[in-house]
């Protein structure tokens, strides 16, 4: 009789919503992250790595409020009844290190950090519990420099890791042009206003999703959605929703300015027209213009986008202060020649205005990208930030100036594949099969050769008896040399070398005239070994 | 009346046995793991990133068998109710992915991970509950020609980390020996044998701590300990206590012989002699020859332990085939360049021989370093591995030959500081002042001028009120060099600046003689700036 089967198999496999990354997955996220690393080190940024595990308490309640503290996070009571979780951003433990160690840190702080990041949400297709971030941040420093230099370095950091200039653009706009706006329209910053300022941050944040006619209709009377339900809106008159989507739809209202001007003097003064003309297009997701021409066009934008927010804020002090603000940033950031072919200021940028408490920036491809439905769409936002003043204050009541950003390590990833610059199948090991399971030592010292000279090379260590294994084992490895020495060759001290990427090439393709004279499969000398299998890696690379 | 305090401040601190890195602690350990991860690339080796998170189910009963299975993890129950839990180390998560993708993975395997690992175990001092883990092994590969070049790869490792040779051993041992001896003392690999044939390794594994005379006890009657505690014995008789530490002090047995053997010709055949005592001093941990004396001897001791081995192992087939896998991981070694003096066969190395199936390693560092108690000793082990068969059986049922090393993260850190290849204060960057609050623009422009020379370089984003504060701050970054401009500097189209390393090494001894005639502060046109900083740091490195 059989015995019960007591204790089932385990089943191997990796918990839902998170994945394992094997080879160029690890080895090319790690250089482009090798590479940011570099840019942020030029700016006097200092490594920080603080442990995957912080106290729900230093964390913070960053999530809803439920019975237990693990929504959102993977969290756990530790015996003695202290709640840890596995940090959700990088952002929450640099507060507490500012904190913790304010006596000793330099003031201002530069500090970057990556690594991965937790969330206990539904994993779905490409959503994953687990992923990395990358951010860079500065402390303690209250003037909006801190914000150009971070606009300055993402921008750095693109080109670094091989986007073009001309394919991303920064768009910069500021929290505090929005709390202007709001004050212009009668909404003031006290406790009268606190709630409906609250909804209008929360639904100015779904304009892209629901349009002007849904916002109107958050910001007013409320909304009926297509199953029927119904949400209260805010409340507010016909003037006060028109000055809010005056700011949210500052871009359109800029574009039809420039068409009225260059329209206006289209006849006198044809050139001007023009560059007014360029500008508009310059703002267009799909501007191709050179980039002589795309920072001049940018700077008519910018300097015309900055009037009209002036204008918009009206009398509000705080208004007037993020104007300047912006202009501050766009001025420092073209002397030190960062101008509007990478910076655009776009009051458009709304995510996390209800976060921020100032400068906010957004980094976006502008290359188009054909998505997995075939649609062809700009690839978009890759990297994000903004000023958040009350960092530091929830532990030591004190509030601390801070800026930063974080690098969408994933989507940045996506992009330089999308874009060819990564991506192209790592090459193998040399493979130096085993004829003769004796002579191990004798295939050994081939690839000790190989390896003294720097070429990866490995020794086939399976089950040797079946030759076409090794083969395909060499194929599945990528391998671009496979090397074979029978007691034959060995008696006559040479080796024979097997260029198995000419052979994949001559099997795709077998009357490829380039390669039709030279053999996939030659005999050299031993003592030739290193020197022609180094030729025959340098003619492919 | 003063509101009641609802919500306290959290406290600023990370949770009880975690710790934050900075700046150059991060930097180091990241440069030594990428020069690490060259070595293993070299060899064919592949990354593996597998998530922080696994199933407790996938993880399996490593840990004591309590109530709770996050005893010795951290572990929390899903939503689901499956528990899930944070790696405890690289081998475990190694064992699932071998399981899970073994259709598509090319065998054998060859791969390597690094990263942070957790334990949920009491901290202590320098003992924390996250730390990292680097590993490579091989999965598939049943010849010992495996182990062999693990130990090689595991030689090249820490002389590319900076470890001399000659400053380290790797010393092998193979748990088949053990059994052999086991065998020839009766105590055969069968049901009847399993409960004290576990107690005997367990016994073996204490032998550091308890010394023969506790072995023994253990092994026979039972030990009381220092407290009245009385543990009960294996009872073995005198004879199998004697075969069984008979292997553990195989060192001793050696040396004795040798010493023997030199004696005996000391007269006859003097420079034979002197060879054989050479050979004694080879293995005791402080022998200081030179390369290829420590080869010549160390061959000899190597026979010779081998010899010894193939004695004590007696009948038994297991034993036998222990000794050849020692000799052939020795000759394949040997036939590489991999010679005594880097690698000793070691009949000493007992940990993990309980878990081990086969050969196992140690790297030990031969260096002396003084310990926090002022004891000088040698530095001891900072790698490990062997052969473990049973790596994915638990999964599929299957057994698949595997082995593998970790090395020890922490303490190869502490060696190369311990050796003084790193740990020198890292440079900071140049720091710009900031004289003129509304001149920001130049100072910036200074920055991106240094930046775009490659030279680290940042302005002083603090409140520039109290100029005292920014030197303080520079100084504080360890910047070699500051710079000055003030509207009397700008005028003239100069800069000042100002040698900050000559600074501190004139504060330390005003009279140094080198120094005297340099100035630590002086004028350059602005124009010159980027070359004159160049020229400063340059002559520091």
């Amino acid at each position: 009789m059989a015995k019960p089967n007591k204790s089932p198999r385990p089943k191997a496999i990796a918990p839902k919503g998170f994945r394992d990354y094997f080879g160029t997955e690890v080895t090319e996220r790690k250089a482009m992250l090798d590479r940011i690393a570099e840019v942020y080190h030029l700016y006097g940024f200092e490594a920080l790595e603080t442990s995957a595990v912080e106290t729900v308490e230093a964390l913070g309640k960053f999530l809803p409020d439920v019975d237990r503290p693990n929504e959102g996070v993977f969290a756990w009571q530790e015996d003695d009844a202290d709640w840890v979780a596995l940090r959700y951003d990088m952002t929450a433990p640099l507060a507490r290190v500012a904190a913790q160690y304010r006596q000793d840190l330099p003031s201002p702080y530069r500090r970057f950090a990556m690594g991965p990041v937790w969330r206990n949400e539904k994993p779905g297709p490409g959503r994953f519990r687990q992923f990395y971030q990358c951010d860079a941040d500065t402390v303690g420093a209250p003037s909006v420099a801190a914000d150009a230099e971070i606009c300055a370095m993402l921008s750095d950091t693109l080109e670094a890791v091989g986007i073009a200039r001309g394919d991303y653009i920064i768009r910069v706009n500021n929290r505090k042009v929005l709390d202007g706006v709001l004050e212009a329209a009668g909404l003031h910053d006290t406790d009268e206003f606190a709630a409906v300022r609250g909804i209008v941050l929360r639904t100015i944040d779904k304009h892209d999703k629901f349009g002007d006619a849904g916002v109107t209709a958050l910001l007013g009377e409320g909304r009926k959605d297509d199953s029927g339900d119904f949400t209260d809106g805010a409340g507010l008159g016909d003037l006060q929703i028109k000055a809010i989507l005056g700011f949210v739809n500052a871009h359109n209202a800029v574009d039809s300015r420039l068409a009225q001007q260059a329209s206006a003097i289209r006849d006198t003064n044809p050139k001007a027209a023009d560059l007014l003309y360029t500008a508009r297009d310059y703002a267009s997701p799909v501007f191709s213009g050179q980039h002589a021409l795309r920072a001049t066009a940018g700077a008519v934008w910018n300097e015309n986008v900055l009037n009209y927010l002036n204008e918009i804020v009206g009398e509000s002090s705080i208004g007037f202060e993020g104007v300047q603000e912006l202009r501050a940033i766009h001025e420092l950031l073209k002397a030190q020649g960062y101008s509007a072919d990478r910076i655009r200021i776009d009051p458009s940028v709304v995510r996390g205005l209800g976060y921020y408490t100032g400068p906010v920036y957004e980094a976006e491809l502008t290359f188009e990208v054909t998505d997995e439905k075939g649609r062809v769409r700009e690839f978009g936002s890759v990297a994000g930030g903004g000023r958040y003043d009350d960092l530091v204050k929830r532990f030591t009541g004190q509030a601390v100036p801070a800026t930063g950003m974080s690098i969408g390590v994933d989507r940045l990833l996506a992009a330089l594949r999308a874009t060819g610059r990564i991506g192209s199948e790592a090459e193998g090991p040399v493979v130096v099969t085993v004829m003769d399971k004796s002579r191990m030592a004798d295939y050994m010292q081939m690839v000790t050769e190989l390896r003294q000279a720097g070429i990866r090379a490995e020794v086939y260590l399976g089950n040797p008896k079946n030759f076409g294994n090794q083969l395909k084992y060499a194929d599945k490895r990528n391998s671009p040399v496979a090397i074979i020495q029978g007691g034959d060759e060995q008696e006559r001290d040479v080796v024979q070398i097997k260029d198995l990427i000419l052979g994949t090439k001559l099997a795709q393709s077998a009357s490829l005239e380039e390669w039709k004279d030279r053999p996939n499969q030659f005999e050299v000398p031993r003592g030739d070994l290193v020197a022609k299998v180094r030729e025959i890696i340098e003619s492919y690379s």
